[in-house]
């Protein structure tokens, strides 16, 4: 972990009730009401935090406010109702669309907002700009784990922004589980992990899906060839690690692995896929930039010098 | 595993020298002698097997043979010498160059062939027929572990053909330490389970490499990222469980994480890759496939539909 992130893991706050004091329970707002921002609303609860939901297309917010949560009937009136407001909506179209009008703006003066719709970073300081021109606190922030994680000790929240204003709302944030780690002051950190994570997520899930066609079609069951596939996974964290110290540092060693090699396996890959009429775009591009490397004097170099292929302007 | 399959962890033979009985070591041959072949000639003398190495361009065995292996003088000496010879070469062109010519077919009749070179499965199928043809015993192999592994617990080996000659050239083959698995009857199946294994791998280090490049357009190391990537690499084993089962059975649950929502992340990372003048030409493919599952009405469907998409045929 570098030096200027922050990580911690949550020790979920006891319930309000159990604590018997007099200091008012703290309070939370969500706006967004899928899936995930039913479950982050959820978990607030759980915790005992006083919170209000709101959602665009009504009707979203039935079970929460059996379960405690206060109704709001308009997104200004949502806001108004707590010092800090999570969102989390299906993109930063729609989060604008909400927060960008005049009452919402109005009612978020001195309050602060997390917002933690999956964007670009683009997008994260562009909302940042707006937030600073009038007078609103902002974090963005990433989910890095599906729905049931949330609440659970296995969820994983990534923030960027001010970190004072992140360590002021911790507390309330921590309600929901899991580890939250601050990224650094660049409000565009949290979108750059989530969108490169994201890749390489569902680039390796492309890669599964033709692995089991690919299988399939030669007589392999998936349910066969996935053990195998499981001790694939296995052994990448390893080869990130070094990857990583090779990218950073710009050597790319080939040790017992150079791109010729891989050159190889990849046009078997190619050829097994076409033979059966399984679509190989995916590895053709990477065989590409494979056979670009090599034609650019790097055939002994490791996969890290991918890294540089990829990129036009290096 | 499925129930055709043999797995077994090699317990390695005590060396023949500490023995001391009066049975003849064991003998083994090994034809190429790359990183790869070499290390494999240098488990069996660990293992205190009586190995016969050659290589096509000579001046490959001097320390093999310093540690005590036979350097042979032409293929067919080298294949005479053991019931089992072992090739490893760079790919099934260069296998045939040197088992299809008369002198080692005919030093190969009655004895047999574990062929660990990579290729793909016809080109198994068609290795087999010749042997066949030729009274030659064949066994075809992979190994999905790198060179270090070999010698090691952590070697992971692969075979199909027949199951008695298999069980038969098990006690030389466990010299090699690890996992042995013999996948079953079909020829084909090693070289399948390679290539599909294969394609797993390359196609999520493409999209590793991919991640590391966006990351550090927006400033972020490959050493920031990478605790975080190495997540992600740790959620897929159950992802892939879960798919394998859903794949097999033909239905393609889409809960908690519809193809519909991947496109969005999907567009995502193209548009920040592109904005950067990163090539997305990966990424784009893979959006295509869910572009079109979607098209064909199944955007509430997973992962596992691409799989569908994929395959022309289906």
């Amino acid at each position: 972990m570098p030096a200027h992130t922050e990580q911690h893991t949550a020790t979920t706050p006891a319930p309000s009730g159990a604590a018997g004091g007099t200091t008012p329970a703290p309070t939370v707002t969500v706006l967004g009401l899928g899936p995930m921002g039913r479950a982050l609303a959820g978990a607030f609860l759980d915790a005992g935090l006083r919170t209000t939901v709101w959602n665009r297309t009504p009707g979203r917010d039935g079970e929460l406010v059996a379960r405690g949560a206060i109704g709001a009937g308009s997104a200004a009136e949502a806001v108004a109702a707590s010092p800090l407001t999570v969102v989390c909506v299906v993109n930063y179209d729609a989060s604008d669309a909400i927060l960008r009008t005049p009452a919402v703006t109005e009612a978020l003066k001195g309050r602060t907002v997390v917002n933690l719709t999956a964007d670009t970073p683009r997008r994260a300081r562009d909302t940042a700009a707006w937030a600073a021109e009038h007078g609103v606190g902002y974090l963005d922030g990433a989910i890095m784990t599906p729905t049931p994680t949330i609440g659970t000790p296995d969820g994983v929240f990534l923030y960027s922004g001010d970190t004072e204003l992140h360590r002021a709302h911790r507390p309330v944030l921590d309600a929901l589980g899991g580890t939250h780690t601050h990224l650094g002051e660049d409000i565009g950190r949290a979108a750059t992990y989530d969108v490169a994570l994201l890749d390489l997520f569902w680039t390796a899930i492309a890669g599964y899906t033709h692995a089991l066609a690919l299988a399939r079609a030669e007589g392999v069951s998936a349910q066969e060839l996935t053990p195998f596939a499981q001790g694939i996974a296995a052994i990448l964290p390893p080869l990130f690690e070094e990857g990583a110290k090779e990218v950073d540092s710009g050597r790319h060693s080939g040790e017992g692995n150079p791109l010729t090699s891989a050159l190889s396996t990849m046009t078997h890959i190619v050829e097994v896929s076409e033979s059966h009429g399984i679509d190989a775009s995916v590895m053709r591009s990477a065989e590409g930039f494979v056979r670009r490397a090599i034609a650019q004097g790097h055939g002994t170099d490791g996969f890290t010098r991918l890294t540089e292929v990829l990129d036009d302007r290096r």
